[in-house]
C-alpha cells in the first residue's frame, strides 16, 4: 500500500542529499507550488517586520539591488543598535551566521572541538569535513533533555578538546542554559582556545533571555554567534553577526569578503534598528505560539514532547511507529513539511522538530498527525496479519 | 577659495578611510538623496535585466526573502546555464567574487603572490593584511597599460613567488592578455601554486571575449573567478563564482558556509538563466556607450586616456592640475561621483577610473571636467600672482 501523492507538483526527490531539508526553492519549483505546502520545519518570526516597514523594503529594493553595500563597520553598528550591544567594535557582520560559523571553523577551531549532541549541524559535518575531531556529549530522554552545567565541564575536560560550542537555546532540542551557567562554564574552562555560544534562537527565550552577548568581549576566548535572518522572519537575507573581544573581531574581519552581507539586508537592518518595541512584541506572540504547540503535541499519545525555550518544539515518536514513513505521509498526505532529525548525529528518524507556527497551522498538523499515526498502526496489524496467514 | 556645495544631504565623510569609496547608502542617507548624485565609479550593466525579469523578480521576492535558499550544487548549476561553463561541478558559487577571493587568500594562497598593479584592492590590501608577501609588476604608460607575456612570466619566475592573480581584462587600467596569452603563460608556469585569472570584466571586452573559463578545468593550479553582480547589473546582491578542476571545487565547497548565497540572487539566477540574447544584446549597447566614453574623454586635452576593453575608461590627469582637487569638485559642484585611483598601490591621485555610462551622462560630465578643470587652472593662477606679489 502506497501513499497517495496528493500535493502535485511538489518535487520529493533528494530528501536525503544533506544533512539539512531540501530547500523550499527547489521544492516548489521556485516557488509556483509554494501555496499547496505548510512548512513546520523553519523556525521563523511571523510577525516581524511589520507591514509598513516591508513596503518601505519594497519601494526602496531597486536601490539596494543597484549598488553596493556599505563596509563591515557600518553594519555593525547597526546590528548594535538593533540588538543591544554595548560596543559595535565587538561585532562583526556575517551573511548569516553560517558565514561566522565557516571562519571559525576553518580559521579559529584547531584541532578538536566539543559539542553537545543533538546540535545544529553545521556545528558537525563542517568541522569532521576539515579534519577536526569532534567530541560528543548526548543529551537525554531521561533528563528531559536537559545538560547539568557540572556534567558538561566535567565531560569537557576529560575529553581534553580544545574547543567548545554550546547552542543556547539548543537547537533542535530546545534545552537551555541560565547565564548564570553560562559565566560558570566560561569561568571553569578558561583553558579552551575558543569557547562558541551560538544564541541562534535566544531571543524566542522569553521575557529577559539568557543571553552574554555583552559579557562576551571579557573573555578573551568567548564568542557569541547571532542569528538575524530568522530573528527578523526574513532568512532567505542571509544576516547574522558574532559578537567577541575587540581583538577577535579584528582578526575575523581580516578574513571575511569586503562586501559580505548583501545591500537588501543592509537596507532593512537601517529600517528596523530602532524598531525595538514591535520587535519584543513579535516575540511575544510567537511564545504564545510556541506554547500553543507544545500543548498541543502533547495531545497526541504517542509523543514525547520536551521542554522548550525556543521557537520550536523537539519531539519523540514512540517507536512502534516509523518515524520516516510519518514524516512521507504528512507531505504527501496533507502538505505538511515537518523536520525529520534522523540526518543529525546523536538523533534518529524517532524524533522531530516542530517550528512555531500559528494555532490555524498548529491545528491542521494536529489532524493531520492523528490520521497518519492511525494509519500506519493500521498498516503494521494488516502486515502482521499478512505475515501469520 | 573653497568649492560651494551644492549638493545638499550629501555626507562627504569618510572618503579615505579605506581602499574603496564610501558606500552609497553611506553617502545618500539610505539612498534619500540618491538622485542628486551621478555615479561615475560603478563599472555595472545599465541595460540588464530586462524590465519584464525585474518585474516577475520583484513579484516573487517575499519568498525569497522568506525561505532558505537552495545549495551551492544546485545555484552552481544555474550559473552553468546562463555563463556557458560546460559542467557544473567545476563551479563554486559565491556571495559576490569577493567571498571567493577571500577564501582562496585565506586558505589557499600561501606564502607569496604576484600580482601586476595597479589591480583590485582585495588582491592587495587581504593578501597584505594575511601576512603574504606581495609581489608586483608596474602596468606602464609608456606602454599603454600594456603588459606582454613573455615580461610577466620573466618576472614572476624571478620574484620567485608562489601564486600568481591576473586579472583579464585588468582593473582599473582595462588591458588584456588573449586567451592564447593565458594558456601560454598557463603552460609556462605550470609550477606555481595557484595561479588565479580574474574575469570579472571579461563579459564586457567585446565579442567572443577571451575568456579561460572553459580551460581551467584542464589545470590542476589554475582557477578562473567570475562576479556575476556586475555583468548582470545589480551587484547589490552580491553573486560571483569560481572555475576550476572538480577536486579544488570539492575543497573550496568544504569551506564555504552552507548557505552563502542569499535567496533573492538565487531567484534572478533562475529567472536569467535561460535570457542569452538579452544578455548578449546588453553588453553589445554597453560596448557601443564604452566607445563613446572613450572619445569623449579624449576631447579633453588634459587626459591621457587608456585603451579599454572593459566597462570602464582609465585616464591620466595632466600633472599640474590636482587629481584630488578635481575629483571633490566634480563631487561637489555638479553631483559627479567618480573613482580616483589614489589608495590604489601602482596609482595615485592623477589617475581615474571611469565607468561606462548613458551618452547623456557622459556629456554631463564632460562638461563638469571642463568647467572645473579651467577654474583649477585659473586659481592656480590666481595662487601664483598672490605669491609674486
Amino acid at each position: 500500500m502506497k501513499a497517495q501523492n496528493i500535493i502535485e507538483g511538489i518535487d520529493f526527490t533528494n530528501f536525503d542529499a544533506t544533512a539539512h531539508n531540501p530547500s523550499y526553492a527547489s521544492l516548489t519549483n521556485n516557488f509556483e507550488n509554494v501555496h499547496q505546502l505548510k512548512d513546520y520545519c523553519i523556525p521563523v518570526n511571523a510577525y516581524f517586520p511589520p507591514p509598513l516597514i516591508m513596503e518601505a523594503l519594497y519601494r526602496n529594493i531597486p536601490y539596494a539591488l543597484k549598488y553596493y553595500p556599505s563596509s563591515n563597520e557600518s553594519i555593525s553598528n547597526d546590528i548594535a543598535i538593533f540588538s543591544d550591544i554595548a560596543n559595535p567594535n565587538w561585532i562583526c557582520a556575517g551573511n548569516g551566521s553560517t558565514e561566522i560559523i565557516s571562519w571559525l571553523n576553518s580559521i579559529f577551531i584547531k584541532e578538536s572541538l566539543f559539542v553537545p549532541i543533538p546540535s545544529f549541524g553545521r556545528w558537525i559535518d563542517e568541522p569532521k569535513s576539515l579534519g577536526i575531531k569532534v567530541h560528543t556529549l548526548q543529551y537525554q530522554d531521561e533528563t528531559d533533555q536537559f545538560l547539568s552545567r557540572a556534567e558538561l565541564v566535567y565531560q569537557v575536560r576529560k575529553s581534553k578538546a580544545k574547543n567548545l560550542v554550546i547552542c543556547n537555546p539548543n537547537n533542535p532540542t530546545g534545552s537551555i542554559f541560565s547565564r548564570d551557567d553560562i559565566l560558570w562554564i566560561l569561568a571553569q574552562l578558561s583553558h579552551l582556545e575558543n569557547i562558541v555560544i551560538d544564541e541562534s534562537f535566544m531571543d524566542f527565550a522569553g521575557v529577559n533571555p539568557p543571553s552574554v552577548k555583552n559579557d562576551v568581549a571579557s573573555y578573551s576566548n568567548a564568542w557569541v554567534i547571532k542569528s538575524l535572518g530568522k530573528n527578523i522572519g526574513l532568512h532567505g537575507l542571509r544576516m547574522g553577526f558574532a559578537v567577541s573581544c575587540e581583538e577577535n573581531i579584528k582578526k575575523l574581519r581580516a578574513r571575511l569578503p569586503y562586501w559580505n552581507v548583501n545591500g537588501v539586508s543592509e537596507m532593512l537592518l537601517r529600517f528596523i534598528r530602532n524598531e525595538h518595541e514591535e520587535y519584543v512584541e513579535s516575540l511575544k506572540k510567537t511564545e504564545i505560539d510556541t506554547h500553543y504547540l507544545s500543548i498541543s503535541m502533547e495531545s497526541i499519545p504517542e509523543l514525547n514532547v520536551f521542554p522548550s525555550h525556543a521557537n520550536f518544539v523537539f519531539v519523540k515518536l514512540d517507536d512502534d511507529i516509523d518515524g520516516t514513513q510519518l514524516r512521507d505521509r504528512l507531505l504527501k498526505n496533507h502538505g505538511c513539511f515537518v523536520r525529520n532529525c534522523s540526518n543529525k548525529l546523536g538523533s534518529n528518524k524517532q524524533y522531530f522538530r516542530i517550528a512555531t507556527r500559528s494555532h490555524y497551522d498548529v491545528d491542521h498538523l494536529v489532524r493531520a498527525l492523528k490520521i497518519e499515526i492511525a494509519m500506519l498502526r493500521v498498516m503494521t496489524k494488516l502486515a502482521d496479519l499478512e505475515t501469520t496467514k
